[in-house]
Order: structure tokens, then C-alpha cells, then sequence
């Protein structure tokens, strides 16, 4: 009898009633990081502060001693392969970029999805440096039969006993589209890429949820039918079993987190602050459509109040700063934000529930103990 | 009635029977994180790959608007307060140091203690650049009745119920001691200090476990009696109750990681190799004495064979690297390595419990399922 991936690799499951995480789920959130919510506070957010999630391993890359190959092929009429010193020599185009994990939430459903177990904190913003990924794909000459653009990450694992390397795949519309304009990238927030965010090369998709992010790029293949690789038809499917078939995850839904208010404390992570004024802030996404307001609660969602939205600047895919003045009185607190986009999505109180734990952005619950003054 | 910070802050406690890690668990292990084991090739940690570990809040600091004053005070001659500007001035030093959290194993304990569940990933590696401290303080001149040097973060929060800035003290000979010359220090592998990692100052203690290495430092305050602050007795200690004074922690207790070998499962983060030939690399580290052996075992530590060990290059604090010839055959094993040092510490088959889950250095266990080659 031989050994197969099986032993190691099962379908997806929820959590019994009452379980808490479990050692799967703990490796998982051990490796990969939120954003420490403090840190919503800088307009870019610093690489170590970045949501990070890797499916399998961070491949290690060393550029100078094995040069990295991107390889264009498939459905062009002039396929190639770049090194990193050929897509330096294209333009440079820098952009602000909010990503988030469609995971995000995932840890606050009823019953529990059994995967990375996130809060609300799997986002980050960044400036994200490199060449259109139209401009790549226009010199190699798409041909007029394409369907899908498929993306071949170097990271390899099993997942649900499927042996690969991550792929993902954009509609050809999607990846010669210029709003929003894909980027094959090789430089965050001014220098290299770190290894956790795909070094030497990824795909940045504004708008889009992290699964669409192919980090490690080393091939871009044009085919003539829709891609049927497991990132696309198997997982990140929006569904209530493992039979139904599901709608694709694709653009971020709309999402407002505060900056908790206040300190800590270490263990319970509530917020203590003292009665009088407490500025709030915190920002607002959404990858639909422009975020065009975001409402505050401080009673739990029953009341909601406008807060200052601070200008875009020119950044549509990254997220907006907002402000709100709050007296604390006294007593016990939740706090929320909610965002709205210029399509109308907004946020729900409570989530709706998928198999996949995907695409949770009900309003964040963030509870605050204010005392009296000293 | 007023509101008092013990609603939001309780004692320490452990988890039931069977209980996974719960929502406080949970929101600590989502915003700090540890080292990704693929990581430990690096001789040198990116930072958004080394172990970060945050009692509080990561305070925002923005030394261009507002700069940041480091006093130095207390039981000295020459008290002063410090820009960075001013601690560049003196020669840069720069040394490679393993950092680690004391609190790493602690989710493998049984009953768990109920804190920041690491597995075994709290460790990092850098370069950290800066000043030593007995520079410093032979500039301010330390009085002669000296017991403790005093650090204190300019993170602020709630613990066990005492509301405190994140501060813990140095035996007075440490702090002037050479071996190991304690920096503070200003850059991390080349650059300023990440956030993360104490932006724009912190104290740097080779050998010594996390809770030493205070960042965001913003007073140094020589005293002449025992301190007696919350991280210093209350925390931090190995004890089996919370009656018992218990024993300090302090150096680094040896371990050896490896990197896991193969690709993992998504989900199980169980390994996958092929049959045949499977190099083994790792890392092995001591703060009490340089690193003079590791042995591994793949079979669940009964057969235990010497690795390799790389030269330590002068990095007496950094962790060193070791390999392994390692031939897989069919079936499923348990890999894991031992670390040993100059003065005879090694590594625990099994742990040793105590209530805050502290220096757990057992033997790190890695599954692997090996299967036929293709």
C-alpha cells in the first residue's frame, strides 16, 4: 500500500458548536499577520505591519545568484521570458493600493469556517511599484480567441489533496483593463519586495481581494478557455455546501475599521478610555466603487452619525481617512464604523454565512470600558 | 458605582480540558506573529518575517514632527535627555542577535496557559545598529550605590489590572556588563527601526529572551533598590502558582529549529517530500553559552544523529546554522533536533510546565508523510 497526499490533506469543514481554534488554525495565524489596528493610522502602511497570508511557503528567491524568469506564453503571438532587469527598463508605475484577505472575518461566523482564522484586521495599504500588466501583455500580442489570463505563482503545497503551485486567473478583460489597472510589481513602498509580499515579482490587481494577488509571478499564460485551476473553481467560491457552484470572490466589498481608542488591555485586548473628549478615526474601502461616506456608532449600531471623510488625493484604490468626535461618558461602549461606496454597497450588522468564510464585512464590534478622570 | 479597570483585565489563568484557543488568544495571535520556519534559511530575518510581540499598542512616533527624547536619570551624576540625532553622533555599533519570546511553546503546554500562543516560531534574527549602553551610562556617570537600570516603553496599557508603561529593569552589572554589551539601539539591518520593532529607539540585550529588549525607549533611570515594577515580579517569572515568587526569567534556554522540509498542506501544514534523498537545514541558538552540537532524529527522537554545524562566523549571539543528510523512505515520520551548548544546556524530549508558559524549549516535532516519487 503507498502513501498519498490524502493522509495530510482533507475536505473543508466548520468548527463543532462551542469549538474553539484549533492547532491547524493556530499554525496557520502564527505565520501569517493582520494589521495591528493602531497601525491604521499611516496613510502606507509599513511591509511588517501588512496583513500578510501564504498558502504554502514563502519560496526563497535569490535574484542575484538565480535569476528570476517571468514567462509571457501561451495564447500570444510573441511569447518571452523577462528577468527583472527587463521589466525595470518598462516605465515605472507607482500605486496606492489597499489589500485585503477575503478571509477577512472569517473567525466571526457562526459556525466557524476551519481555515486562517481572521478577525477584521487582514489588510494593508501600500505603494506598489512596476510594469502595467496591459503594457506586458500589448508586446506580447494577445491573441483574438483568448478567454483567461492565468497567473503561475512559485509557491507549491496541497490543498484539499490537490498538489500545486498557485494559480489564479483574471478574465483577458480584466487583465488588459485599465480601471483598474493590474501591475506586475517589483517594488513596495519604494524598495524590493519583501519575501512574504513576492519577491521578486507579483501581481497587484487594485480592487481586488488578496487571492487575485499572485505573489512570486513566474509565468503569465493567455488561454482560450475559462480556467478551471483549484484557486478558481474550487476555492475562493462564494457558496452554502461543497456542491453548490458558487459565485467567484472577485472585488473587495466595502469596509470601515476604527483605530481602537484608548490602551489596552494585554490579555482581554479591550479598550480602556477616560470620560471627556475621544477623537475617533479609522479608514473606509471598497473596491466596487469610490467610498463616499462612513457613519459612526458608539451604542452598538442602534444610532449611526456621519463622520469627516478626509479627501482621496488622487488614490482611488487605497483607502480614505475619516475623523469623528466622540464624548465618552462613563460605562461600557461598542463602537462601529460603517462604509457606503458610490454603487451603494454597504456593510451588514451581522454577517451572512459561506462555507468558505469569505467576504464577511459586517460592521467591526469594538467594545470600550471608559472610567472617570484621574 | 464607578467603572474600574478589573472589568477588562483579569489574573492569569489556563485553559480547560480540551478548550482550542479562544477570541483574546485569537486577537493576540492575528496581530503579532512569528517567524515562518521556510524563514530560517535567512542568516539575517527580513523584518515582516522576525517574531513581533506587542504587550500594548505599537505607539505612532513621528520623530520629524515631534522628536523623540530618551532621558537618562535617576541614581546618576549627568542626567540627560537624548535626541536621535544625538545618539548618531556617538560610534555606530552593529551586531547580529537572536531575539526570542519567552513565551514560545507556550500553546504546546498542557493545561495551556492562556496568553500569546506560540507554537515555536517566536524568533528572529538582525542587525541591530546603535549605541552601547554602558557608553551612555558612563557618560551620565552611574552613583556607586546602583542596584537596577530601569527601561521604560512609551507603551502604555492595562495588565493583571495595573494600568503601566511597558518597563522592566537590568541588574546594574548587566547594564554596564561588555559580554553581552546590552545596544540602544536605532537601526535594524541597515535601516531605522521598523514600528514593530521599537521605532525609533529600543534596547537590544544579546542572550536575553523579549521581554528585556524594551522598545520605544524613552527613559533610562538608574535606581538604588531591587525594582519592583509589574513586568518584573509579577511577570516573567517561571512559577507553578501564582502564590510562588517564582525564578526571574532571563537568557535564552537552547533550542534548535528546522526549517520543515517538502511543501506543506494548506490546511494540516503537514510536510510532503518524495522519497529519496531530503536535505535537512535548521538553526540552533543559546543565550547562555555558544551553540557546540546538534543532534536530529526522524523518528520521534528514540535514534538521535549528530548535524553539521556551520562555523558561527563571530556572531556569538546569532543562531547558527546546521545541516543534515536525511534519505525518506515511504511512510510517515516525526523530524526534529536538538540544540546543545558550551555549558551543557540542551533541549527537553518533553516540556516542563509553569503558570506563564515561559521557556519551553522541547524538542520541536515536524510531522512529515513521505510518499513514492512520481
Amino acid at each position: 500500500m503507498g502513501h498519498h497526499l490524502d493522509e495530510v490533506s482533507g475536505p473543508a469543514r466548520v468548527a463543532g458548536p462551542g469549538d474553539g481554534i484549533g492547532r491547524e488554525e493556530l499554525a496557520l495565524a502564527a505565520r501569517n499577520h493582520g494589521l495591528p489596528l493602531e497601525a491604521l493610522r499611516y496613510d502606507v502602511t509599513p511591509p511588517g505591519l501588512h496583513y500578510t497570508h501564504t498558502h504554502y511557503d514563502i519560496p526563497y528567491a535569490d535574484d542575484t545568484r538565480t535569476p528570476w524568469q517571468l514567462s509571457i506564453g501561451g495564447r500570444v503571438r510573441r511569447p518571452r521570458v523577462l528577468g527583472t532587469a527587463e521589466l525595470t527598463s518598462y516605465p515605472a508605475v507607482t500605486r496606492r493600493v489597499t489589500m485585503e484577505c477575503e478571509g477577512n472575518g472569517r473567525a466571526l461566523l457562526t459556525p466557524r469556517p476551519v481555515s486562517q482564522p481572521w478577525l477584521v484586521e487582514a489588510v494593508g495599504t501600500a505603494e506598489w511599484t512596476g510594469v502595467p500588466l496591459r503594457v506586458l501583455l500589448a508586446d506580447a500580442g494577445v491573441e483574438a480567441d483568448a478567454v483567461d489570463v492565468v497567473f503561475t505563482g512559485a509557491d507549491h503545497g496541497v490543498e484539499r489533496g490537490v498538489e500545486q503551485d498557485y494559480q489564479r486567473a483574471l478574465p483577458v478583460a480584466s487583465a488588459l483593463g485599465e480601471n483598474p489597472e493590474a501591475l506586475v510589481a517589483y517594488g513596495m513602498n519604494g524598495a524590493p519586495l519583501p519575501p512574504q509580499h513576492g519577491f521578486p515579482l507579483r501581481l497587484v490587481v487594485p480592487g481586488w481581494y488578496g487571492m487575485a494577488q499572485v505573489k512570486w509571478l513566474r509565468a503569465i499564460t493567455v488561454i482560450d478557455i475559462a480556467f478551471e485551476g483549484f484557486q478558481q473553481v474550487a476555492a475562493h467560491r462564494v457558496r452554502q455546501d461543497g456542491v453548490e457552484e458558487g459565485e467567484p470572490v472577485t472585488r473587495i466589498a466595502p469596509r470601515a475599521l476604527l483605530v481602537p481608542p484608548g490602551f489596552p488591555d494585554f490579555m482581554s485586548r479591550a479598550r480602556v478610555v477616560r470620560a471627556g473628549a475621544v477623537p475617533l478615526e479609522g479608514r473606509a474601502w471598497s473596491g466596487w466603487a469610490p467610498v463616499t461616506g462612513v457613519e459612526v456608532s458608539t451604542d452598538g449600531g442602534r444610532e449611526w452619525r456621519e463622520a469627516e471623510l478626509e479627501p482621496a488625493g488622487g488614490h482611488r484604490w487605497a483607502w480614505r481617512r475619516w475623523r469623528f468626535g466622540w464624548t465618552a461618558e462613563p460605562g461600557r461602549h461598542t463602537l462601529g464604523a460603517r462604509a457606503f461606496d458610490a454603487e451603494g454597497h454597504t456593510q451588514p450588522l451581522r454577517p451572512s454565512w459561506n462555507l468558505g468564510g469569505f467576504v464577511n464585512n459586517a460592521v467591526q464590534d469594538v467594545p470600550v470600558l471608559c472610567v472617570e478622570r484621574d
